[in-house]
């Protein structure tokens, strides 16, 4: 849109001049535009079109390009530009990985206000607004999510905040992240709230899932080298855990690969064959969840190194037990 | 996911049983599951299958889910959902009317709080805070934005809100909304802030051309009503700030229609012959700008009633003078 152009004008993309903007009023038909623009760079004369498009264009717009770019019975041939950009997105320069890095230390320090600030009594909402306020005041310019699942809330990892009020004796998931610099931060650490003077420690059965954990997520982070594969990463996690007899309770991937977006590639799940090469990020966080009791789950951003892993979050990885 | 099925089975499209979900693992291939569930509910036997897509759904699904139901040479058609159901969002239930009243009278109370506290000296950002404070406050369940444009910011439609400082001398355009019980609120009131004892009175240009905008916003409201058509609502604002001379400083539509979307059909713009009918809902707000200087805009939700217009927003329409 005209009122627009402006601000696409501004934004990172634009740098280079090797991208157009193609500004339109409310009542041109932006669509024909977009085909005009297209035909007039294609090269390879009167063959068909192929055309590359952003993964997250939404389908309204796909069905109509398609339409102001078909000719008679010729319809181009649609592809994903992320098929194209693919490697250049996952593995990450030395001034992407410095920007991920420097984000990796943000989040941390809002992980320590946290763990070391008042709990019992709160909701986890009043937690989370502080966690968001704490991302932007740390230099986040998008407070992405803030996940405080506590108790049984704790067992549900896809929970995001609500109006519970956080206990002692209650486990807390606290997941948090955000984008710095473009880049984003995502780690997770768990918190066990005793109340005062230790009213209500942690069960042995939590700490002992705990130390399971503890070691599935070392295990994992110690595997990451250029040539391994990502399911390798995954599996090295899941082993552990396994091993424990503790399988079942652990029913996600252990990571996602992270950047300018929260999530993607490479993914770090079985059947992704992909070999790590350094400069690869992603998480590594696996959990452990016991349905209406509690769970656990530590995350950290890692990067691939030239022969080792690179941890970007490094506050401490043991479980928080806290008076809240 | 199959980690999401429990919270999509919660959402309100799922009441009444005749959506159903197909979860899927973290190492399944959904696309099939996908296909396999549309070639099981397909009506017409062999003939090519039609298939409807969320205007919204990504590219990347698009494409796989295509790729999925695709058999030799035959594709299926796809087509947009919005083509089909597009008349049953346009027009408004009773019950959809309700909410748009609610979300209504909410926001309005937020444009009366806001008007009638400081404004002088805070950041446009804090002001913005406050008024995604004050709309979760009053019920909405998302404070989707908050435009709070000062000074030379107000001559900018698409402005949100910034780090200036709002000054005496300056107009403030304030065009807030969010989503309560579902449904969009969205209303712009303009104010001028003068400082202490009326030391910074609005200019007569801002007067005149305020007064301006006041009779176009009237002239649009006032032509509401079944069978007339979407743009020649957008017309009727428009003939009145042509005629002051002024039709080059509004350079943006009328309105837009709102519902679950903030953004919605039928819109109110030059080309959209759309004849209104009872139900339909849009926003009404035209705007004069002059880049660099000011700005001016007036914006209702209202509803296309029986045979006249009926208008959600009603606090005053007049500049809100105020020492801020």
């Amino acid at each position: 849109p005209r009122l627009e152009a402006g601000m696409a004008g501004d934004a990172p993309a634009m740098r280079g001049g090797s991208v157009a903007t193609v500004p339109f009023g409310e009542t041109d038909d932006p669509f024909a535009l977009v085909a005009a623009a297209v035909r007039a760079g294609a090269r390879g004369g009167s063959a068909p079109l192929s055309v590359a498009l952003s993964d997250r264009l939404w389908a309204t717009f796909v069905l109509r390009i398609e339409s102001a770019l078909a000719a008679g019975n010729s319809r181009p041939t649609l592809r994903l530009a992320s098929e194209v950009i693919g490697r250049l997105r996952t593995v990450k320069s030395a001034e992407e990985s410095a920007l991920l890095r420097a984000a990796g230390r943000a989040v941390d320090s809002v992980v320590k206000a946290i763990t070391s600030g008042k709990l019992v009594g709160r909701t986890e909402n009043d937690v989370a607004r502080e966690v968001r306020e704490r991302l932007s005041g740390a230099g986040h310019e998008v407070a992405s999510f803030a996940i405080v699942g506590s108790g049984k809330n704790s067992a549900s990892p896809h929970h995001e905040a609500s109006s519970k009020v956080i206990d002692a004796g209650d486990a807390i998931v606290l997941d948090i992240g955000g984008q710095f610099g473009g880049y984003g931060s995502d780690t997770t650490r768990t918190i066990w709230v005793t109340g005062p003077n230790g009213a209500v420690p942690p069960t042995d059965d939590f700490l002992h899932r705990y130390e399971v954990l503890k070691r599935a997520h070392q295990a994992a982070t110690d595997h990451v080298r250029p040539g391994v594969s990502c399911e390798s990463v995954d599996a090295a996690a899941r082993a552990v855990i396994d091993g424990a007899g503790l399988g079942e309770r652990f029913f996600h991937r252990t990571g996602h690969g992270i950047g300018l977006e929260e999530h993607e590639d490479p993914y770090i799940v079985k059947g992704n064959g992909t070999l790590l090469v350094p400069g690869h990020a992603f998480s590594i966080e696996p959990g452990i969840y016991v349905e209406g009791l509690n769970g656990a789950r530590i995350e950290d951003i890692v990067l691939c190194g030239d022969s080792s892993v690179d941890q970007l979050n490094n506050t401490s990885r043991e479980l928080y037990v806290v008076p809240g």
